[in-house]
C-alpha cells in the first residue's frame, strides 16, 4: 500500500489507493483498507517525486539481471564499473541484492559504512568517480543473515532511490539478485517515470541458466524495459596448461599428486606443450548456447566471457581485471562486450557531446 | 495475513490475527485490519492443519538452501533424490524455487504436467518410488517469467505443502531458491510444527559465496533448523587431460586450436602423460573454504564434490550421475557426502528398524 500501489492481496476491481474512487468504489465494500484509502489524500506519490528528484541528474540508468544465480553478475557489475570509471564516466553502483550482497567485496569495500550528512546517505567511493551503495555497508554483523520478506526488501531499495546522494553521473549500474520478484518489479516501478536505459542479461551457456535468461527476457517485455544484450559468462574455463594440477589414478583408485613431476617432463622431454593454453568446456553448451538463444528471442548477444581462475580471484580481491596482465584470458573479452555496449548505444558520443 | 502471521508492516505491539486480544489491545487503535481482527474467528490456522495432516505420512524433511545461487544446490537435491530413490527409500522433491524451477529439467522431466485427483495433487514420477513437485510442471510456456512478489511465491509454497498428496515418504527433500527470504521464512514456518530434520547448505570454496553461507547457517540458527552439513561443490574442476582443448597464443595474441596436434604429440612422444588428470583450482578456495568456515562456525562439515563436467552435463540431462561411470570425478565423492549424511543421523537404521 505504501507506494500507492494495489496490493497483492486485493480484489478483483480494487482501484488501487490513488485513484478517485479509492475507497468509494463498489469493490471497496467491506476491504479492511477502505477507510484509509477513501481519506487519504490522492496524488502522486511524494516517493517517486522524491526518487525523479535524485535521478534528474542522472543520465543513464542500466540494470543487470539474470535468471540464476551464480552465474557472475555481480562480477561482471563490478568490472563494468571499474571499465567505466576508467573511461573517465561518473559511475554509480547499487546492489539491491538485499539478502546476499556481494557488490562491497568485488569494490574491495568490505567493513566500509554509509555516512549521512545533509544531502542524503553518501555512497562509499572506491575512487572519486565509482560511488557504491550496498546494504553490506548497513550490517553490524556480515555473518548475520537478513532474513527480510519482500515489502522490507521493496521498502530498502525505495530508500536507496530516495535518499542516496550520488550526484551527478553518467551511469548508474544497479546490481539485481537472480530472479522476476519482488527486488524486480520494484525497481522497474520506481525507476520507470525516470527512463531506464535497459538491462543486460548474464548468463552461462548451460541449459539450465538459460532457461532462466528465456524467463528474464520476457520479464523485460512486459514491464517495457529494453534489452541491451545478453552476455555469456563462464563460457569454457581457459587458463595456460602449467597452471594446472596433475593426478595419476593409482591401482586403488586413489588420486596420487604428481604436478612436480609433470612439470619436470614438460620442461625435460615436451618443451612444445609449455606454452599451451588449456581450455575445457565446463558447462556442456552442446544446446547452442546464449547466442543461439538470442537470435531466437531476438535481443542482441554481446559476447562470451571465458571462466578465468584469475578473474575469480580478482573479484574475490576486490581489484579491477583492467589493471594488469592477470586476467589475460577474461578482460579483453569483457572490454570488448563493454566497447560494443557503448559503441552501440552511443553513450560514449552523447556523454562527449553533453560536455562539450 | 492469510496465516494468521502479524503482518510485515503491523506495529511494533501487534498481538497478531490468531491472539485472543486480536482487534482489541491499545496497538490495534487505528490499524486498518482491526475489524477483521477482532471478528475473525480465532484459532489454529486451518492451513496449518491441513499441511501437518499431509506431513503425517513423511519421515523426514530435508532442506537444501545455498546463500548464493549457482552453487549447484539443485544439482546436489537432484542428485541427493536419485540417490535416496538408488537405496530403495521412498522420495519426494519439492522445487520451491518459484521464479527460476531448475529441478523439472535436472530430473529429466521437462514437459510434464501435474494432474490431480480427489486425493490432491499428484507428483510428477521419475520412478515409482521418486516423486517430484515444481511450479515448472504448471507453465504453460516455459519462456514465460513468473513475475510474482513474496505474498504471491508463498501461497503457492502453502499450496503445494497442503494440497500435494506424497502418499508414504522417508524423504521429503526441499530445494530453495538461494537467501534469506520470503520462501525461507513460508517453509520454516508452514513445516515448524510437523518437524524439519535438518538443512544441508551448499556451497563453493569462493569467499563471496562462503560469506553467504555464514548467513545462511544464522538464518538456521535464528529459525532453530538444525544444519545437517555443509557441501562444498565446485570444488576444483577435475577431468582427464586428454579431455581438454589446446590454444596456442599466436604473435598477434589470436588463440589458434592445436587440440589434434596436442593429442597425436601425447601419443608418440609423452606416453606418460596421456592417462593424467588435470585438475585446477577455478575458484580461490586460498581462505580455507568451506571446512574452516564449518569449523569456525560449529556446522558439520560434508565434504567436497569437484567440478565435473560430466556432473553438469548429467544435471542438464535429468540423469542420476550414478548409473553409470561418466561422473568418475564427482559421482564417488557425492556418495561418501550422502554415505555420511545417513550414516551420522541414523536415518537408514531408523529406517530399516520401522520396517521390521
Amino acid at each position: 500500500m505504501e507506494n500507492g500501489e494495489i496490493p497483492e492481496d486485493a480484489n478483483e476491481h480494487c482501484p488501487g489507493p490513488r485513484s478517485d474512487s479509492a475507497g468509494k468504489s463498489d469493490a471497496c465494500q467491506g476491504c479492511p483498507n477502505q477507510e484509509v484509502c477513501a481519506t487519504a489524500p490522492i496524488g502522486p506519490d511524494p516517493d517517486l517525486v522524491a526518487i525523479a528528484e535524485r535521478m534528474a541528474t542522472v543520465k543513464h540508468k542500466i540494470l543487470i539481471l539474470s535468471g540464476k544465480g551464480g552465474v557472475g553478475k555481480s562480477t561482471f557489475s563490478a568490472q563494468l564499473s571499474f571499465a567505466l570509471a576508467a573511461m573517465e564516466f561518473q559511475v554509480g553502483l547499487l546492489d539491491i541484492d538485499i539478502c546476499g550482497p556481494s557488490i562491497p567485496k568485488m569494490l574491495g569495500l568490505e567493513g566500509q559504512d554509509v555516512h549521512q550528512s545533509n544531502l542524503g546517505w553518501s555512497p562509499v567511493y572506491v575512487e572519486a568517480n565509482l560511488g557504491v551503495m550496498s546494504i553490506g555497508f548497513m550490517l553490524p554483523n556480515s555473518d548475520e543473515a537478513v532474513i527480510w520478506r519482500g515489502p522490507r526488501k521493496n521498502g530498502l531499495i525505495k530508500q536507496f532511490l530516495k535518499d542516496v546522494y550520488w550526484g551527478e553521473l553518467d551511469f548508474l549500474v544497479v546490481d539485481a539478485p537472480p530472479g522476476t520478484s519482488d527486488e524486480h518489479i520494484s525497481i522497474v516501478q520506481l525507476l520507470e517515470a525516470t527512463g531506464i536505459d535497459g538491462a543486460i542479461i548474464v548468463t552461462t551457456p548451460q541449459q539450465v541458466s538459460l532457461i532462466d535468461v528465456r524467463k528474464e527476457v520476457s520479464f523485460c517485455k512486459k514491464v517495457g524495459v529494453p534489452v541491451l544484450g545478453v552476455v555469456e559468462n563462464m563460457s569454457g574455463l581457459c587458463q595456460p596448461l602449467t597452471d594446472f594440477k596433475f593426478m595419476k589414478m593409482t591401482e586403488t583408485g586413489e588420486h596420487r599428486d604428481v604436478t612436480e613431476w609433470v612439470r619436470e617432463y614438460l620442461k625435460d622431454k615436451a618443451p612444445e606443450l609449455q606454452n599451451l593454453i588449456a581450455s575445457s568446456e565446463v558447462f556442456d553448451s552442446s544446446g547452442g548456447g546464449a547466442e543461439k538463444m538470442c537470435r531466437e528471442m531476438g535481443v542482441p548477444f554481446l559476447g562470451k566471457v571465458p571462466l578465468d581462475p584469475q578473474l575469480c580471484k580478482a573479484a574475490e580481491e576486490g581489484r579491477s581485471c583492467f589493471i594488469d596482465q592477470k586476467c589475460g584470458a577474461s578482460a579483453p573479452a569483457l572490454k570488448r562486450i563493454i566497447d560494443k555496449l557503448i559503441e552501440t548505444h552511443g553513450f560514449s558520443r552523447m556523454l562527449v557531446d553533453d560536455r562539450a
